[in-house]
């Protein structure tokens, strides 16, 4: 007799924000269908967390993009973890904890090559869309790769408590090195400082951001990692030392166009040696196993911390996701699903 | 009884420009002095050739720079290539042909660990002032490391006949890949393509030139080895493709703030994966034996040429290194001296 499969319900992109603007409530529109069977091959997860990350602001954007556009009137893209629930592919079975791209949306028909199983006995598996997962791994990858901080080196960090910014403050004093953050507001840089051991953090509304940043880093910048952008990556490089390394990961403050971003004087980049790399953690897929392998080994031995700011139900996604890009979130975003 | 020492003649610094503005002949005045003898562990060498190189005006500057501002009063500083005529040195003797940084004048006596020995007897004397010295090994240190070109990609050179920029694109040829020069006029631009071996090289004044760099690197540029800075740097930076890299090697257009030279947008950094850095040779003392080795081979096996501008005489010199900023050489800049 054949099984009933659940409803699906989730949010499409309805509409795109105004170039250079905000992205608003409207731009998302719920729907339902029908689940389907999984065809052959096929693996049926119901979600249990949906991952929300600045990236998506970018594919709500037409222009172009280190990936596709998202499409009008599909389900808005998305990291996902959750519980194979039906599978017609003999490498899952029901039960298993995956870890897959299923979207803004309570289940997933996915072909079982983008997914992966992850082993949920050694941290909670949301922990796979965060510090153990894409943004732990961005930060591991530009850390290893671009930054590649020495012990007594100073590493400032942007949007310090967030998916990304916590795990490359920890990695930065795993290293040796001075881990300064920038988080916007008191509690936060609170935070960076007592709970995940950052050396200092800046709270980026300081009206003497500057003089703070000097004192916080008195002996320069040599490795910028930035997700932010804006005026405070602008007093940023004013300090940075010959032969730092700048890794532009993330742009969270021009995303909808309050900041411009600019890069130093090209003169700056000759005298100081500079070296700025963008980067984009999907061209270093080589590195997961390994970062995933380290990261793992710190998590274990009490080394890597995270904080999460969970919004319930599938409902809640498109505000937490509006609320993210205002720097509302405290740590890494999710949504948690029924 | 006492050898009587030759008279020594040369230039000092006798003022700087003004603040982003234009060298002038009055800013070197000519010195004599007693050249003297050696003291113990010292040599004197008789100059056959002075270099003179764009980095000499970024010293004339007061400014910060990469390296100390040259003093007013002191002779200008600069590679030399010559013969030793005296020696305290057990490793030296008379007739030893010498690289060393002698400055704008006759006779240097010099602290021998400063000196090298070069076998003249692999190429003219003067080539270790050009492909097979610092700007040769500028060129190759600034590929291997930072452009890495691989088969049929396309490197982009600006100030292409020049002492650096005619050996980027040799080795670029060398590597396989598309070597784009960019000129002051046509006559260079056909001894770059003709002589050297570029695929293309382009004319800066020319008007239509964004649509000829279109042309000549109808796939996008991948490494860009800027020399030049300016407006044309803007130009290039907007066709490179993801995963460029450039290397900032030198900014001459600048120098004397005729152009201000600006990086691309943040956003195109993260979207297109750029790696930007700063190139400073003596940095990489290191790689100067395996940089020198091959580019000696290349030089053997008539894969590297090149071509002299060279004015006679010590008095020549201020007049030639302005000529220098205005791009009014063809090739590597030499002064030869009696």
């Amino acid at each position: 007799m054949e099984e009933i499969m659940p409803l699906n319900k989730g949010f499409v992109l309805a509409s795109r924000p105004p170039a250079g603007g905000k992205a608003t409530l409207d731009n998302f529109a719920p729907f339902e269908e029908e689940t389907g069977d999984p065809g052959p091959g096929e693996v049926l997860v119901r979600h249990a967390f949906l991952s929300l990350d600045p990236y998506m602001r970018g594919r709500m954007d037409d222009g172009p993009s280190y990936a596709a556009s998202q499409e009008i009137g599909k389900p808005m893209i998305g990291a996902t973890v959750g519980e194979v629930v039906a599978s017609r592919n003999p490498g899952f079975s029901v039960g298993d904890k995956v870890l897959g791209m299923g979207g803004w949306r309570l289940y997933a028909r996915d072909d079982a090559a983008l997914l992966r199983k992850v082993d949920a006995s050694r941290a909670p598996l949301q922990a796979f869309l965060g510090a153990l997962g894409m943004p732990g791994i961005t930060a591991w990858i530009g850390m290893h790769t671009i930054i590649a901080p020495k012990p007594g080196e100073t590493v400032v960090v942007s949007a310090a408590t967030g998916a990304v910014g916590s795990v490359v403050g920890q990695l930065a004093v795993a290293a040796g090195a001075r881990a300064v953050g920038i988080a916007g507001g008191a509690e936060k840089c609170a935070y960076a400082v007592k709970e995940l051991g950052f050396d200092a953090c800046l709270d980026r509304h300081s009206p003497t951001f500057a003089a703070d940043l000097k004192a916080a880093a008195p002996k320069g910048i040599d490795g910028l990692f930035e997700n932010a952008g804006g005026r405070i990556f602008g007093a940023c490089l004013r300090r940075l030392n010959t032969f730092a390394r700048v890794a532009i990961c993330g742009l969270i403050s021009s995303y909808e166009g309050e900041e411009t971003s600019s890069l130093p004087d090209l003169r700056l980049v000759l005298v100081r040696r500079l070296r700025i790399e963008g980067l984009i953690v999907f061209d270093r897929m080589d590195l997961w196993p390994q970062a995933q392998a380290d990261l793992t080994a710190l998590y274990a031995g009490g080394k890597l911390k995270w904080r999460e700011s969970v919004s319930d139900g599938l409902d809640s996604a498109p505000k937490a996701f509006l609320d993210l890009l205002a720097g509302k979130n405290f740590g890494k975003q999710l949504v948690r699903l029924p």
